[in-house]
């Protein structure tokens, strides 16, 4: 019997790569309007690399693409590219179509939700309240919190255990197969793939998967109606 | 001959504490909305306490107040306390009346303009751009970039070799008669002091006394005119 569900959260319940990819191109150009004497592509490239080397959370992005193409530490230029960030994340957060709707029906079928999701703490969250859809989810769970992100299997089993439920009677929600189904389907539980962002042409396959979240409340019946 | 001018930047240039207050005071109140099992006068007060305690730069006042409150850490009453704050500041952050008008004409007299400011480097740029006012500035001056701030004259005399200009020079305009004007004249510079902010009341002379930024076009007139 299905008890409960849970998402991995970027470019599952909202479009994560078309977001970062704006917010970051638009912090840039507005650098390069403050006196970063660089072209857009040659900026994006050198930024993709520190972001690649660094990591996502690293937090000194633009710090490092300053001073690697002006020699200098530049204040004013920094703070530009943050506030412009900033203002990209306030504008253009938004669930993916759907996405609230089939939250609510699959509270009105009972079920446990819940978030799984790498990163760090405050910030998922804070995408989740600007969302809108935080109050959906009886656990957030992140690689900070717990020490271990994905793919390792501690942290999916450590989700099953803030459920306290057993793997067959949760389905996992994610976009990527390596990070998401192939870990999940590993302790048991039911994969759900949905075919969005970037990662969607990797190959693998999920118990399911669908183009939209709404078609999750089908997978819950049908499983429901065979007994699971 | 006067030919430059440094600011202070919180209370001097913007209402800092009428905006720190209602922003602090609304970050809470979602908090609360959230959650966090308190009055609003009581969390007033512990909020207060941790940042007297921990000092304004210290960035996790959120997470001790939760903390103190609860007796335990929640991401989501932490985050919330967070996007409030900040939406408040992108609400409220304008430049006092007649400040833009003013820098304006300054610049139009052909002086070097600055900010000498105690604070965090992209934070206090991150107000002047917000602000609006950033450009109008050669020099931006925090005491995170010098490695020592306010009261020390040091800080005050490096304002003085960034603009290349000896302490009569320059006029120094600050709302603080311990952190600003009295430094500033012992390193040889004329003092204005503006009557704003939360030390308004506060004993103490300057070579002059202001109510809004712009009498300090007079001022600069008549030292001109003076001679000086």
């Amino acid at each position: 019997m299905i008890k409960g569900i849970l998402f991995d959260l970027d470019d599952t319940l909202y479009n994560s790569s078309e977001f970062v990819s704006i917010a970051r191109r638009e912090a840039v150009k507005s650098m390069i309007d403050a006196g970063l004497n660089v072209s857009l592509d040659e900026a994006m490239e050198i930024l993709n690399k520190i972001i690649k080397d660094k990591g996502s959370n690293y937090g000194k992005h633009f710090d490092d693409l300053v001073k690697s193409v002006l020699g200098r530490y530049d204040p004013m230029i920094i703070a530009t590219g943050i506030i412009t960030y900033h203002n990209v994340k306030v504008a253009l957060l938004r669930p993916y179509p759907n996405t609230i709707k089939t939250l609510i029906e699959l509270k009105k079928m009972s079920l446990k939700l819940g978030v799984l999701t790498d990163g760090l703490t405050i910030k998922q969250w804070e995408k989740l309240i600007r969302l809108g859809i935080h109050t959906f989810f009886d656990e957030v769970i992140t690689s900070e919190e717990f020490g271990l992100g994905k793919p390792h299997l501690e942290f999916f089993k450590y989700g099953l255990k803030r459920f306290g439920l057993k793997g067959e009677e949760v389905i996992y929600v994610g976009d990527r197969i390596d990070r998401d189904i192939e870990p999940a389907k590993k302790v048991g539980m039911i994969t759900v793939r949905i075919l969005r962002g970037k990662y969607k042409d990797m190959e693998g396959k999920a118990d399911y998967t669908i183009k939209d979240l709404w078609e999750l409340i089908e997978i819950v019946k049908k499983l429901r109606e065979g007994g699971q």
